[in-house]
């Protein structure tokens, strides 16, 4: 079996796709290794037969998988005798839950803090993708007005964050004692933050600041390795 | 087996503990049936041995098991040959995980609109204990000051039902096809607001609102048989 994963890059070697970080750490979980293909955001439309519009995708023996989740599916189908990333549906069910609130509540503040940084770290060919189609998402607002709005959306993030927060005082991880795709999903949202945003992202003594090193740390370090700020205070 | 739940009743038979409302759920999800024990805030000190503070308290066979985790988890160890309620590590974290969203996010933001209708909607003995303990939560606001804050905490709610509301859009329930634990945990939090609240609590089209009245409606319309009011639009 062959894998290949193409990864979005940035400059300086940097990943900063959360969604290609879902899917390192997927291959991780399972003990598998992928060719790794880094592409920057205009080259996106030379893997494979061309239609793909967005990253993560794996090459699976000659076969081209987008998006995450599917990748995430895939590879439980594939390879049976690894540890699975869905040991139940309620285990998917979880995690997309997870990413809805992700999406909802967490993403939406980090946005304004993050944008411009992203800007600035991705390659230069990048930049004038990056600008016009982050201002479209901006609403028509600029990059630069945006990272103005960045420390109150930080705010925001952090009321967000209430309910990993809570889970944390329980288990060590959201599900439970070891990691698994609901930590993967929301620990990818830092990832993409780490490898773009040069302040402290945690307040001070923020438990999910203790948990996402931990995720930074295991499977060999595979977060920590690749360059990126310190976040976590 | 001999099963009994002591419920929080209120004024006319109104059914307000979303906790209660848990263990109601689950033990219909489970087929079993318990003899109903309702009791005003005032009488939980008389259950079983004088030890428990809050409802549901179940009786199983002359034990009393309180807290609606517990009492799912002993459903589950107890009636193994029952529909489980956990059917996996995973659906457990989710109910949780679920849980810390509602607390930290949804609930604070119904507790003002909620609060003075619990008070009026309890019994007239319970009255003076409901407006001490509440105002307390409030940080010492009256009831009426926090009824006034009700309409804005609703705008608030109605954005942290977000991730609900994006996880309904892909499956018609949390835990997918079919309800789960974690349905029944977030619906618990609308039951106590469709015992006391007398005006419509969802915006028009809320898909949340139409989950909500689905669950109403399952296990022979467990919830919507019992005295409320009509609060999905």
């Amino acid at each position: 079996m062959a894998l290949a994963l193409y990864d979005l890059e940035g400059r300086d070697g940097r990943r900063m796709s959360p969604f290609c970080w879902r899917t390192k750490y997927a291959l991780a979980h399972k003990g598998l290794t992928a060719e790794d293909r880094p592409v920057g955001f205009g080259e996106i439309k030379t893997i494979g037969d061309g239609s793909h519009k967005t990253v993560p995708v794996l090459e699976h023996d000659g076969q081209f998988i987008g998006d995450s989740w599917q990748i995430a599916i895939h590879l439980d189908q594939n390879f049976q005798d690894t540890p699975p990333l869905f040991p139940s549906l309620d285990a998917l069910h979880y995690a997309q839950f997870v990413e809805r609130w992700l999406f909802t509540q967490v993403f939406t503040a980090m946005f304004p803090a993050m944008v411009k940084q992203v800007f600035e770290h991705c390659r230069e060919e990048d930049k004038a993708y990056v600008r016009e189609s982050r201002e479209k998402q901006l609403g028509g607002m600029t990059l630069e007005q945006a990272d103005k709005r960045g420390k109150e959306g930080l705010g925001a993030m952090s009321v967000a964050l209430g309910p990993l927060r809570a889970k944390l005082m329980d288990t060590p991880y959201l599900n439970g004692n070891e990691a698994g795709y609901a930590d993967y999903v929301a620990a990818s949202t830092f990832m993409w933050a780490r490898a773009v945003y040069p302040n402290k992202l945690f307040a001070p003594k923020e438990p999910v600041a203790d948990w996402f090193k931990r995720i930074l740390e295991m499977h060999g370090s595979l977060g920590r390795s690749t360059p990126g700020y310190d976040i976590a205070a």
